[in-house]
């Protein structure tokens, strides 16, 4: 048993200790965001059903949402093929996954004539991150 | 002009000159993949029109479907509010992006009875790879 329980989790060893992970909008399939997870955020996420990210510039744990209260249910943990990539289907409060206020971190299209910006801001992040 | 362009691109010395690049099915939102890209497979990924990844256990460039020919062209390219990651939305030639033969590399869900597949193999991995 002890076995079969490793060879489900993710190969922390192989990826650093920071596993990328893509959060999807469950009900409609946008790509919110790409963050990693540690293996205690990991952990964490799977006992708590809250996306909780490793926070690389900040060096800790991010539960995604504990400031501005935007927080991710998650509702399906998908691994990838070489157990080192993790999809997680959310639920995404407040509407928004990007800390600039749109639902997608991914709003802006590359195109030829530079950057596009698709969709329109769900929040104002001044309000949002009050200092 | 010099200046915009560069604002307008991924910053790939943030990311060691590896972005991680998220390929999804253009038509279904189903993500296919994760990958990297470096500078060099990213802008032959623009002028081409389809994906060119960097494969770290290679360590070259990686024309995704040069040897299975399940090629993805690439319909639209995003970027995210920190210019180091990318979504890529891809048409996938074959209908399989992952080596296993199955649509999504994200093919088995992680469950309290562990891991369950989901959905069938589009091809058989020994036919398509032949040593």
């Amino acid at each position: 048993m002890e076995k079969r329980e490793e060879e489900n989790r993710p190969d922390f060893k192989k990826c650093d200790n920071l596993l990328p992970v893509i959060a999807q909008d469950v009900a409609t399939g946008e790509v919110l965001m790409m963050a990693y997870m540690n293996e205690e955020a990991y952990d964490e996420t799977l006992k708590t059903g809250r996306a909780v990210y490793f926070s690389r510039s900040r060096n800790k744990l991010w539960r995604k949402g504990e400031e501005s209260g935007n927080v991710q249910l998650v509702k399906a943990t998908f691994i990838d093929c070489d157990l080192d990539t993790l999809l997680i289907k959310v639920e995404q409060i407040g509407g928004a996954a990007c800390h600039e206020g749109y639902k997608s971190c991914f709003f802006r299209e590359v195109t030829e004539d530079g950057l596009k910006t698709h969709g329109e801001r769900v929040f104002d992040p001044k309000e949002v991150y009050k200092k």
